[in-house]
């Protein structure tokens, strides 16, 4: 068998597309378009590509987007305040503060300033317990954009056998809920996980979040999974080049599964795309 | 090898004889005891005998127990009023609101209106969230009890094969997110699980939290596992009397464990004590 490789970028376009015509409806309906700030404290080059990529992507889409980019020695009192003012503004529907922030800033503290109802990440304690009681939350986008690419190639998952490897709050937690919400059965592994491939070969879906490159050998995947790797590592290839990889050897993983998201162009589209779902869902419940 | 059954009376006794001391020194310190206020709506008589239970064993640990009786016809709005009563109320360190309640209230709303500081249950969306975090939290008592069992019979579970039968927002979920913070490998399994002799079978830590009287065959048990049996099952023996039976097939599971909760007198205990112990956290918390 060689598995089906899921188009990230496709899907992720296609989703973008129909944000924008929600977002064109929106602005129809309640004269002005869903505002989006994004909050930036320092100059991490990796931080300003992402925060620059979102802009233009939310312009793209048809809503506002704000970039705040702070110093870095930004105080915790004037990022706070910041976010007060984010709060309060009600032209903005979505407040996303860029991670990681300097040593110097209390990073829960924060992200539990922001509004929930306009936390477009999903990291305030409140959406992450909704999302694990199964109430309505904003949920994190990347596990988010996961979960539509596992739906759309399973259908139903209801009894599957899912793991999670990586148990960070960003994606490894929040992804295991998701696949909880859809009646998988989920097992969630990280570094302490003895076995490892034991866990991987008797999995119909894995969902790798660790960042190490390679980590999951192709043999050890089940014939038939549905593979969705979230790493992304940067090495350096034999001739010398750099270039991005995910936590999955591909090729020989391709060999055996049945889906694969491929690194880059799986699931890293999705995320952006789910970040602007977010915001527009934000909008919708701002003004109901 | 025949299991070491976890003595939970004792160990919950023991627990509450450190809350008692914990409480003595609060009431030293700060001119009054912790107080504990619980609402029951309607007059079922489980629930009934819970509130009593509650209210006895608080009295003994030395906190102050006030029972808000209600009747079945209590609207919303009226059982809100007296939470946000209880919310302001100074000497009011706990607020437990008994479940189920009436099909007339929405549950969501009343949990989520218990101020997350005195929230002794840990059924907030906030207490939720933080403990999925691992952050400082309020942590549902029947899971937390478990837990303690657990560390106590194995010490470090760092790595540990765990299964978690059951995925409700009192026991199962909160169980999970335990143990994951402890580093097992964690797998969480419900009614669509196919194939539950297998991950039992895979499992040094077992916690069954179902409802359903010896559905885990005692020949499923890993051996040497710690099985922790929460199910609370009212069973008619051949002798046409009435008895208390786990989720878990005792005899034959006892016969295969390491160490084995029996029902009743295991974790049932553990769950007062834990509430007593939240209690105080609370009043601590609330005065620091
Ligand atoms: N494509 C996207 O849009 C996107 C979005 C977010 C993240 N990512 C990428 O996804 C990866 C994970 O991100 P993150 O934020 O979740 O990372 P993180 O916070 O560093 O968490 C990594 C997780 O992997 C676990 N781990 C480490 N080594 C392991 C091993 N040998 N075996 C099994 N588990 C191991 C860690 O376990 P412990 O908890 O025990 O330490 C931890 O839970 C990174 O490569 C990141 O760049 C991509
Ligand atoms: N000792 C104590 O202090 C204490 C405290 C709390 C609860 N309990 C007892 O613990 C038990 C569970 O309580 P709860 O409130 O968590 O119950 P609950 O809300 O009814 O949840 C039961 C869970 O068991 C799952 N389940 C049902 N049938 C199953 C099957 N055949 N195989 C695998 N899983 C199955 C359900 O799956 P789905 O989600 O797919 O439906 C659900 O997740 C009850 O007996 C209760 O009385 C005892």
């Amino acid at each position: 068998m060689t598995a089906i490789i899921i188009d990230g970028k496709a899907r992720g376009l296609a989703l973008r597309t129909t944000v924008a015509a929600g977002v064109a409806e929106f602005a129809a309906a309640h004269g002005r378009a869903p505002g989006l700030s994004v909050v930036l404290v320092g100059q991490d080059p990796a931080s300003a590509v992402y925060v620059r990529m979102k802009g233009v992507a939310t312009r793209e889409a048809g809503m506002v987007s704000a970039e705040h980019i702070l110093p870095a020695e930004t105080s915790e009192p004037e990022l706070l305040a910041l976010i007060a003012a984010l709060n309060a503004d009600p032209t903005v529907d979505g407040i996303l503060v860029q991670l990681p922030l300097p040593r110097h800033i209390d990073t829960d503290r924060v992200l539990a300033a922001v509004d929930p109802a306009k936390d477009v990440d999903g990291f305030h304690p409140i959406n992450v317990g909704k999302l694990s009681a199964g109430l309505d939350a904003l949920v994190p986008c990347t596990p988010a954009g996961c979960l539509l690419l596992i739906l759309e190639a399973l259908g139903d998952i209801s009894g599957k056998e899912a793991l999670v490897i990586g148990r960070s709050n960003i994606v490894g937690k929040p992804m295991a809920a998701l696949l909880l919400a859809k009646s998988a059965t989920v097992t969630i592994a990280h570094s302490r996980t003895r076995d490892l491939a034991a866990h991987v070969a008797r999995a119909e879906i894995v969902v790798a979040a660790v960042g190490v490159a390679g980590l999951v050998k192709g043999e050890w995947i089940r014939p038939g999974a549905c593979v969705i790797d979230v790493g992304t590592n940067r090495v350096t290839g034999a001739d010398g080049k750099a270039r991005l990889v995910g936590d999955i050897e591909f090729e020989p993983a391709r060999a055996r599964a049945g889906w694969i998201t491929p690194v880059p162009g799986g699931v890293g589209p999705m995320t952006i795309a789910g970040l602007l779902a977010n915001t527009l869902q934000a909008a919708k419940a701002r003004v109901s």
